[in-house]
């Protein structure tokens, strides 16, 4: 008699484990998490390199220079007018990558999820980062859930990273913005932050400002088609613009001077912040772009940007000046001028 | 008159800001965040990418196929007897780029931060992620910190993600076990998962048994440097030895036999075990691979991983076989035969 018996056929005698709600075992590395893998993430992300399901998930070999970067994302509330944290997500980091004048590529997806999450929740954040995944060309490759118990977590954090491609030759970076460099924005501020502020705080203003989340890769794309002299490109998330024109005038040592009437705002957002006593300059946005362009090549890259939907209603906002290094300056609608400084702190927390 | 003013030498009126513990304006984007990162994270993790401090990081070219993965890390308690969340998250995701076969290169590190976490114990941390790395041969490169109010966090979740560089030719993936191939692990079992439910239960055995938390790539190298005929590399954390080999039968569309007698467990763990109803191969591991090798190749391998601080108790326990295809089987050691099954949901959450 052999000691083995024969398991060939034999069939699991175990209920069918049906829960609507997240539990600790979907983070434990057993069949629930194996379940959840196969029947949620797998199927919406769908693609060759995910489906082997190894530790790590092997890319074909990428001829050039990588950029890379991360994100986590802990906004509230998870869904909100114009996107969700799904779509910002995808975005945030496919933006991150752009800002490098790289071709983003390949997204990882972390989930850390609270106990008691419904799943159809999630489902439905996996839904919208497919699809914005999609949009933007990038493919989600390798990814992780963990289970905190409930009163630890908020429900659903996401962390991405993401592997981009940057063109030979070119070189973008916070700390190439040079005197007489022209700055432009790709479109209105501030909506992002005012659009999660006004979920949040039921404000009546509600049904007119959206989140502009949007994927900014093929704006910089075509920017690049007319002219490689981008010094620099920022994506104005946390922070907003006045966040990261400060960062670019302290990393290049320079100044930089604005025109305030120049700025693009909507009239719901100027009227939120006016009402909420908010600068819009540090309200964040999730699809808007600052780029710092030598002023020759300034013109014709405005004109390719409002081609595009996403940039269509850019514009030039001002310039790098040698005065003042490390400070930003505008000068107002009535003929002043003011310090534009970086927040300490946060006006809105957990926007993004 | 100008309407600008002359700002050079102008100094900030603002008092030093000091703050003990997390606030949520340190996630905010601001000059807090600002601080944090140039204060704590660049100067511990210090290299050239790091310190261009761009939205994403630019890498060299790397000429080959990339290994690619993710892993957040949400342990409980953050220190523990032979390490931390932070040489966790180092080394979990050095091993996950190593199961690949790959040389581990770059990692992301993103913090999402609970307000009111003392910043010392941050310090603590990133100054022992800052020494895993080291030890591991990895360059910590792009990073991001989110603030969560009180009470929707846990002190600490770090994510890492991490790039590597698969050598010419190698295939190693869950699907590829083959009937007759032997089947190692690099060492003792149930380790980790001991180490931290001794700390969690305050469990008298707490000073026998030390987490086994470890980088694994350089032991991979030495076994690559024996023979390439490595089909299967995986590191059996959550769900132990158990859910990896299940997860490989599954894959391969194989059985597995084990001598569970073979299966190398400390004293110490085995008695934790056996006291608290545990099995020690559900426990995890943090420093532990199972290897599935051709039979030929086998013995030479085992010899070298001997030889490797990390692989001395390596030991072959069981083969590959035709039978019971998708099963996990073992011979006990009073002459018996059990299914290893994998868990359904876990033992013990949050482990890493």
């Amino acid at each position: 008699m052999s000691a083995t018996p024969d398991f060939e056929g034999w069939s699991c005698p175990l209920p069918l484990r049906d829960h609507p709600n997240i539990v600790l075992g979907h983070g434990g590395g057993g069949k629930l998490t194996a379940e959840l893998v196969e029947s949620l993430f797998v199927p919406a992300f769908r693609n060759d390199v995910l489906q082997r399901l190894g530790d790590s998930s092997v890319l074909p070999a990428l001829a050039g220079r990588l950029a890379y970067t991360t994100d986590s994302f802990v906004v509230q509330p998870l869904f909100f007018p114009g996107g969700s944290i799904g779509e910002l997500a995808v975005n945030g980091t496919v933006n991150d990558l752009a800002m490098s004048g790289a071709t983003p590529l390949y997204l990882s997806a972390a989930f850390i999820l609270e106990e008691g999450l419904p799943v159809a929740t999630l489902g439905a954040i996996v839904a919208r980062m497919a699809a914005a995944a999609e949009r933007a060309g990038v493919t989600i490759v390798t990814g992780d859930t963990k289970v905190v118990d409930r009163g630890h977590g908020d429900g659903v954090f996401i962390n991405t990273s993401g592997i981009g491609l940057v063109p030979e030759g070119l070189d973008i970076g916070p700390a190439l913005a040079c005197p007489g460099d022209v700055v432009i924005v790709s479109g209105t501020i501030g909506d992002h932050g005012m659009a999660i502020m006004s979920v949040r705080e039921g404000l009546e203003f509600e049904s007119l400002i959206q989140s502009d989340c949007a994927p900014l890769s093929g704006l910089v794309a075509d920017m690049l088609g007319v002219s490689t002299e981008i010094h620099v490109l920022r994506d104005a998330t946390r922070g907003g613009l006045a966040a990261v024109l400060n960062e670019i005038a302290a990393a290049s040592g320079v100044g930089i001077s604005l025109r305030e009437r120049s700025i693009p705002v909507t009239p719901a957002v100027a009227s939120a912040c006016d009402l909420l006593g908010m600068d819009p300059m540090h309200v964040a946005n999730e699809g808007k772009l600052v780029a710092i362009v030598a002023r020759t090549q300034a013109e014709p890259i405005l004109a390719r940007m409002r081609e595009h939907p996403l940039g269509a209603q850019a514009a030039i906002i001002g310039e790098v000046v040698d005065r003042h290094p490390g400070m930003v300056v505008a000068s107002t609608g009535i003929g002043g001028t003011r310090v534009v400084a970086m927040q300490i702190g946060e006006q809105l927390p957990r926007i993004c």
